[in-house]
């Protein structure tokens, strides 16, 4: 297959951008793939992986002549990243972000970069609770789905070209606008998780232990086996989304506390059928 | 291997009786296995599955000469079955039910059987959203915990009976003193089961599609796909407990809300951190 890009520059050699390395070169979409971290031993260990053929430390450097610029450093990060890198950007330079937050990051882009801008705000929905290039597969985008940053000030070749990198690892790209997918992944990514760790510590609080576990609490909290430190950077990039979504859970809790008290048989039947068919129209 | 009873009767042809069905007789643990429920159609599949050997819709003529009697209907009729076959009962008779709520179970077996006690609530921690004679295997409990009421009333013989039962359908027995199994499972299994139809609900409310939705709000949001009815009957048998598991839950909620309000990154990771630490604690 033919490469997509020439020199692609991946700043940040965790799971999601060492992973992107191994899938970009089995996939023969790039003609070379070089690395830039702050850590010697994360790079080594990409390096050991194949997931990139060079390390570098300095990213200011490693920079120039990219084709690529796929900055996969923690969402906190991102901005300053940005703006380290922007100086170095030729006309050439396409330049995407893995992040889970993405309108404090497009904004951002946004107000640093002239339209046609050639800053694509990506989130592809990959990963685990796993962390590291030690667990980087070069499927880990495979049948996933990729969003994308929907706005119109966009470089439209750069953007055609984005299309066609997550495509050929295996994704399928859907484009959102920032604000819209904050507000949707707050729902369905950032809330379950904070519940995810409220679970766990609500159950060790009262002693519960792996006697008293089932499946459902196992799937339930696994992703509370994340990164805490990857977590509070993408909860701060996302607050006002996900303090709206808390307040709404509470109150739906408060529906359920209210039936309980009562002991409601007709209302909490309601409440659970709505669950399960609310589930439904989400999944379909 | 020998059997352990001769004539077991199962009332209630759903998934929890019919898989019990099919591993006695898969291990030969009974000799004869006859089903009791209150549907021709659900009885007609469990015989069509090899479930039971006999259907019955007539509880208290299938009761006589019965070595074990196993309740597996919902758990707010475990009661009222309890009082229906108790005259029924020989001296030989044991009885057990598969509920998922214990201490108001046991609390009425207590008042209603004179001790040495034979019957002996359980709680085996298997099954899935899945529910109905359809989905039965003889697997079911295999790996699986079954938690037994841990009362000094019990007849001993008896419990050494369902203690050999439930290991011989490859189940680890855990006794557990009931107020306590079911303040537990408020927080393991109850209180999470609310939490899912929430989550479903929250992410529908905002118009959140299977686009942006990964494995985490799947697996997050599976047993909301559960029977409403099966669960509005769980949750009214322990109401007191999972509304105190509700009310903890929005208490760690608002410590949420408020290190976001505040975009305080410490006490963010160290919410995280704590809610990674409790799940190692309770899995481990």
């Amino acid at each position: 297959m033919e490469p997509i890009f020439n020199r692609v520059v991946i700043v940040g050699a965790g799971l999601l951008g060492a992973s992107l390395g191994l899938a970009l070169q089995k996939q023969g979409a790039a003609q070379a793939v070089i690395g830039v971290g702050r850590r010697q031993s994360s790079l080594d260990t990409a390096l050991a992986r194949g997931a990139i053929q060079e390390g570098s430390l300095d990213l200011a450097t490693a920079a120039n002549d990219a084709d690529l610029i796929v900055i996969a450093t923690p969402a906190s990060t991102v901005r300053p990243t940005l703006d380290q890198i922007q100086a170095r950007c030729s006309e050439k330079t396409i330049v995407i972000d893995v992040a889970s937050t993405k309108a404090d990051i497009c904004a951002h882009a946004a107000r640093q970069w002239a339209a046609p801008r050639r800053f694509i705000g990506c989130h592809p929905m990959a990963g685990s609770e796993k962390s590291g290039p030690e667990h980087a597969t070069a499927n880990l985008y495979e049948g996933s789905v990729c969003l994308i940053e929907d706005t119109p000030d966009l470089d439209p070749a750069a953007l055609s070209q984005v299309h066609a990198l997550w495509k050929r690892v295996g994704a399928r790209v859907v484009p959102v606008e920032p604000e819209l997918h904050d507000a949707l992944l707050a729902r369905t990514s950032h809330v379950p998780h904070i519940m995810a760790s409220v679970l766990a510590l609500s159950a060790a609080q009262k002693g519960a232990t792996s006697d008293v576990v089932g499946n459902g609490f196992r799937d339930m909290t696994r992703v509370a086996a994340g990164s805490p430190e990857m977590w509070r950077d993408i909860v701060l990039t996302n607050r006002e989304a996900i303090s709206e979504g808390l307040n709404d859970i509470k109150q739906h809790l408060d529906a359920f506390l209210d039936a309980l008290a009562a002991g409601d048989d007709v209302a909490l039947t309601a409440l659970f059928e709505g669950g399960k068919k609310a589930r439904q129209k989400v999944l379909s």
